[in-house]
C-alpha cells in the first residue's frame, strides 16, 4: 500500500471538512453565542493539519488501487469524526471528547444516535454542525473529493465503491467522477424540495434547514429533545416521512426520472419491494394501533407511516414514544431495523436489495428440490445476478448477523437487558439511531460506559462503510505485501 | 405424486408406531395405573389405520421419486403426532387434544416444548412414551422403515435424506439401508452406555431409560418439575452434559472410531468447531457467573457446562434457573440456540457445519476484496464445498432468519413481550423447548392461545425437517403435474 497518497487524499479531506464547518461558524459569529471561538479553532485546527497532509510529495504515476481506496475510506470517516467532534468538545456543548466522539461518528454515519440529554439549550451553530454531518455522511464524505480532486483519476472508482451502499457499485454514467457529480446535484435538488415544504409547514428558516439535512441523509438528529413529536403537527410529519422514503430509495432512480425513463423506474424490483414492505407494514401497524392505543385512524396512520419509513431508512425520527406501542408492532419495527434503505440511497442497515436477492434465491432452491437438474438463474430488474454476487451477499448477510450477535454479546457487559443491548447493537450497526427499552425512543446513550461508546461508534463505522471495508483493513491480509 | 405408494408407506410407518407403543402399554400394565387401557385403545386404532392403510395396493413398478420422498416424511411426521397424541388425550392426562398434539410434535421432534405444569403426577407409561418420542424422533421416524421395508428400495434416499438433519444427507455405506442399521446401532450402544452410567449415579431404571432417550435424541423431557435440576447432584449432570455433547456430534464419526479411523475424526473441520464453540462458551459463562452468582468454580462449571451443551445441543433440559443468569452469560446461551447440533446428529436448529461453512465464506470474500481475480474454493474437511451447497447453505440461514422473524411477529400477538416471543419460536423452531422470560426454565408453553400452540407445533416440525421439506410441500409448484 501506498501511504503517502493516502495521507495525502486524507489531508485534502480535512480541508473540505473546515470548509464545512465554515457554515456553522458563520451561524455563531450571527447568533452570537458562545460557539464562535470553538469553531474558529476547530476550523485552524483542521485546516492547517489538512494542509500539511496535503502537501506530502507523492510520484507522478502513484495510483489509488484497491488497497489505497479501502485505507483511504476507513481512516476518512475515522478523521473527519476525530476533527469533526472538535467543536462540540471544545465548546464545551459535550464535555467529554469520546461523547463528542461518538455524536460525531453518530452524525457523519447517519446514524442520529445521541449522547445528549437536553439538545434544547444548545447553540445554533452546534445544532447545525450536529446535522450537517448528516447531510455530509448520507451522500459520503468522499464523493465530494472524488467529484473534485484530479488525483483521484481512475482509482476513484475504489473510494466509490468502499462508501456506496449496496452489493454492487452504480455507475449511472461511465466516468465516476460525473457520476458523483449527478448523484449530489439530485441530492442538493431533493433537500431544496424538503426544506421549502418545512417552511410552509411553519417550521423556521434553521429548524428547516437541520430537519432537511437529516431527513435527507437518513440521519435523524433533531433541534427537539422529543425528536419530531416536539413540534406535534401531522402536516411536518407526514412531509418528513415521506422526504424519509424518498431518502431510502436509490437515488439513481431520480436521475432516471429526470431522463424520463419512467418504465425502468416502476419496473425497478427493489423499489416495488421496498415500497411494498413500507406498504405492508404500514397497514399492519395501523390497524393495530388503531385497535389498542389511538382509536383514530388519521392518527393511527400518521404514527405508523412516520415511525415504518423512520426506523426502515434507518432515519431514527420519532413522532411518538413506540415502547408504547403492542409487541407485535414493536416487533414489526423491530424486523425492519435489519432491511435498512436500498442500494444507492443514504440509508444503512442490511439493504432490501439484499434481503429480496437471498428471497429469490429461497424460492430457486426449493425449485431445485423439485427438479433437482433445472438451472434457474435468480434474476433482479429482470437480469441474471451472477453466482459470486449472490455469494458475496449471502456473506453479507451472514457477516452482518455475526456481528449483531457478538456485539450484543460484548454491549450486555454493561448489565442492561437482552432486548437492550441487543437493540442497541442493531441501532448502531444499521445506523438507525434509537432501539427499544434502554436505548428506547425516549432515552440517549449517554448511560453507556466509555469503552462500549467506542464499540458502538465502531459499530456506526462498520454499517456505514456496510463491513467488508472495515473487515479487510482489519485482516492480516491487508498489511502482508 | 403417487399417492398410493405414499399412504402404503404411511400404513407401515403407523404399524410402526403401534408397536412402539406397546412398551408404555406393558410399563402401564406392570403399574397398574389408569393409562393402561388408554394405551390399548390407543394401540388398537393406530394399529387397524395403519393395517388398512397398508393394504393399498400399488403397482409392482411403483417407486418413491422426491416428491412420493418429500410428502412421505412430512405427512409422516404429521400423523406420527396426531396418532402419538392419542395416549394424553385418552388418558387425560393431557386433556386438550391440541395440548396433546402440541406435546407429542415437541416429543417426536425431539423440542422438549412442554406444556404439562406438573409432570410429577403422570403414570409412568405416560411419562415413558413422552420421552420415548425423544428417542425415536431423534434418529427419524423413518429411519426404521427405511431399514425394514424392502418396497422403500433406491427410493428409501429421498426419505432419508429429507429426514436427516445436515447440509449434505451422508452415507457412511454404499446402501442406505445398511446406513440406517448402523445409525440405529451406534444409537443403541450409546443409549445403554448413558442408561448405565444413570443407574450408577443413583437414578432408579425407569428414571435412568427416560432421561436416556431424552439426552440420545437431545429432547428434553424430564421427570421431574425442575429438570435434571431436581435432582441436584453434580454426577448427573456431568455424565448428562457429557452424552448432550455426544448427541449433538455427528453419528457417522462413532462408525470412524469404530472403524479406527480416528485421523478422520480428530482432522474433523465440524467437529472441531463444535467442540471449540462449547469450550469457549463455558469458559466465558464459567468465569462471568463465578464472579456474579456462584463463587465457587466447580459449581460455575458445571452448571455452564451443562446449560451449554443443553442449549447448544437444542435438548433444553436445566440443572439451574438460567434466567438468574448476567444477561452476559444469558446472551450467550441466545446466540447457542440458533448454532444446534451437528450435521448427522439428533441435534436441531442451524448446524454447526453450516455457521463454519458461512464464515469460512466471509474469509473467502475479504480474500477476494484484496486479490479480485483470486480463486479460492471454500474447504470443508479438506475438501471443496460446491458453489451451489454453499448456495443452499446460504438460503438455508436466510430462510431460517425469515422463519424466525415472522413466526416471532405472529407469536407477539399473544400479548408477550418481544423477548418471550423471539425466544419462543427460536426454541420451538430450533427443537430446543425453553426460551427466556415467558417460556424460561420454569414456565411452560400451557399459557399460549391454541392457535399460537398450533403454530408452534408447525414450527418444530419445520426445524426438525430443516425447513425446505416442508417448504416445498407447501410451495404451489409441488401440486402442479
Amino acid at each position: 500500500m501506498n501511504t503517502r497518497i493516502v495521507g495525502k487524499v486524507l489531508g485534502y479531506l480535512l480541508l473540505i471538512l473546515a470548509l464545512g464547518m465554515v457554515i456553522p461558524f458563520f451561524i455563531a459569529v450571527y447568533a452570537q453565542q458562545y460557539d464562535m471561538i470553538p469553531f474558529a479553532v476547530s476550523i485552524g485546527f483542521t485546516a492547517v493539519t489538512g494542509l500539511l497532509m496535503s502537501k506530502i510529495s507523492i510520484k507522478d504515476k502513484t495510483k489509488i488501487k484497491t488497497r489505497e481506496g479501502l485505507a483511504i475510506v476507513t481512516f476518512g470517516w475515522i478523521l473527519a469524526s476525530a476533527f469533526g467532534a472538535l467543536p462540540f468538545y471544545i465548546s464545551g456543548a459535550i464535555p467529554s471528547y469520546i461523547d463528542a466522539f461518538f455524536e460525531t461518528v453518530s452524525g457523519f454515519t447517519t446514524t442520529g444516535a445521541t449522547i445528549i440529554n437536553d439538545i434544547e439549550v444548545l447553540p445554533y451553530g452546534i445544532l447545525f454542525w450536529r446535522s450537517f454531518t448528516h447531510w455530509i455522511g448520507g451522500m459520503g464524505i468522499l464523493v465530494v473529493a472524488v467529484a473534485i480532486l484530479p488525483m483521484m483519476g481512475s482509482g476513484g472508482f475504489h473510494v466509490f465503491k468502499a462508501e456506496s451502499p449496496g452489493p454492487v457499485a452504480d455507475r449511472i454514467v461511465p466516468r465516476i467522477k460525473d457520476t458523483a457529480k449527478i448523484l449530489y446535484t439530485t441530492y442538493i435538488v431533493i433537500s431544496l424540495a424538503e426544506f421549502i415544504l418545512l417552511l410552509l409547514g411553519g417550521m423556521t428558516v434553521f429548524e428547516s434547514a437541520v430537519h432537511t439535512f437529516a431527513t435527507l441523509g437518513t440521519g435523524g438528529f433533531s433541534t427537539r429533545n422529543a425528536s419530531i413529536g416536539g413540534f406535534n403537527n401531522s402536516y411536518i410529519y407526514i412531509v418528513i416521512s415521506v422526504f424519509m422514503m424518498m431518502s431510502g430509495a436509490n437515488f439513481s432512480l431520480y436521475y432516471d426520472v429526470y431522463k424520463g425513463k419512467w418504465r425502468d423506474v416502476i419496473k425497478n424490483s427493489e423499489l416495488r419491494f421496498y415500497v411494498g414492505i413500507i406498504v405492508a407494514a404500514v397497514l399492519a401497524i395501523t390497524v393495530n394501533m388503531n385497535m389498542h392505543l389511538y382509536h383514530n385512524w388519521f392518527e393511527s396512520f400518521q404514527h405508523a407511516f412516520f415511525q415504518v419509513t423512520s426506523l426502515m431508512t434507518t432515519t431514527g425520527y420519532t413522532s411518538f414514544d413506540y415502547e408504547q406501542w403492542t409487541t407485535f408492532s414493536k416487533a414489526i419495527l423491530f424486523m425492519l431495523m435489519f432491511v435498512g434503505g436500498s442500494a444507492g440511497s443514504t440509508g444503512g442497515s442490511i439493504k432490501v436489495v439484499r434481503i429480496l436477492a437471498l428471497i429469490k434465491l429461497i424460492r430457486r432452491e426449493v425449485t431445485r428440490i423439485l427438479h433437482p437438474r433445472s438451472v434457474v438463474s435468480v434474476k433482479l430488474n429482470e437480469q441474471a445476478v451472477p453466482e459470486n454476487v449472490l455469494l458475496n451477499i449471502a456473506s453479507f448477510f451472514m457477516l452482518y448477523m455475526l456481528i449483531f450477535v457478538g456485539g450484543s454479546i460484548l454491549i450486555s457487559f454493561e448489565g442492561i437487558g437482552l432486548l437492550s443491548a441487543g437493540s442497541a447493537v442493531a441501532a448502531t450497526l444499521g445506523n438507525i439511531g434509537p432501539g427499544f427499552d434502554f436505548v428506547g425512543p425516549t432515552n440517549t446513550y449517554s448511560e453507556f460506559s466509555d469503552a462500549s461508546k467506542l464499540l458502538l461508534s465502531f459499530f456506526m463505522l462498520l454499517g456505514r462503510l456496510e463491513l467488508f471495508t472495515v473487515i479487510a483493513i482489519l485482516s492480516p491480509k491487508f498489511w502482508r505485501q
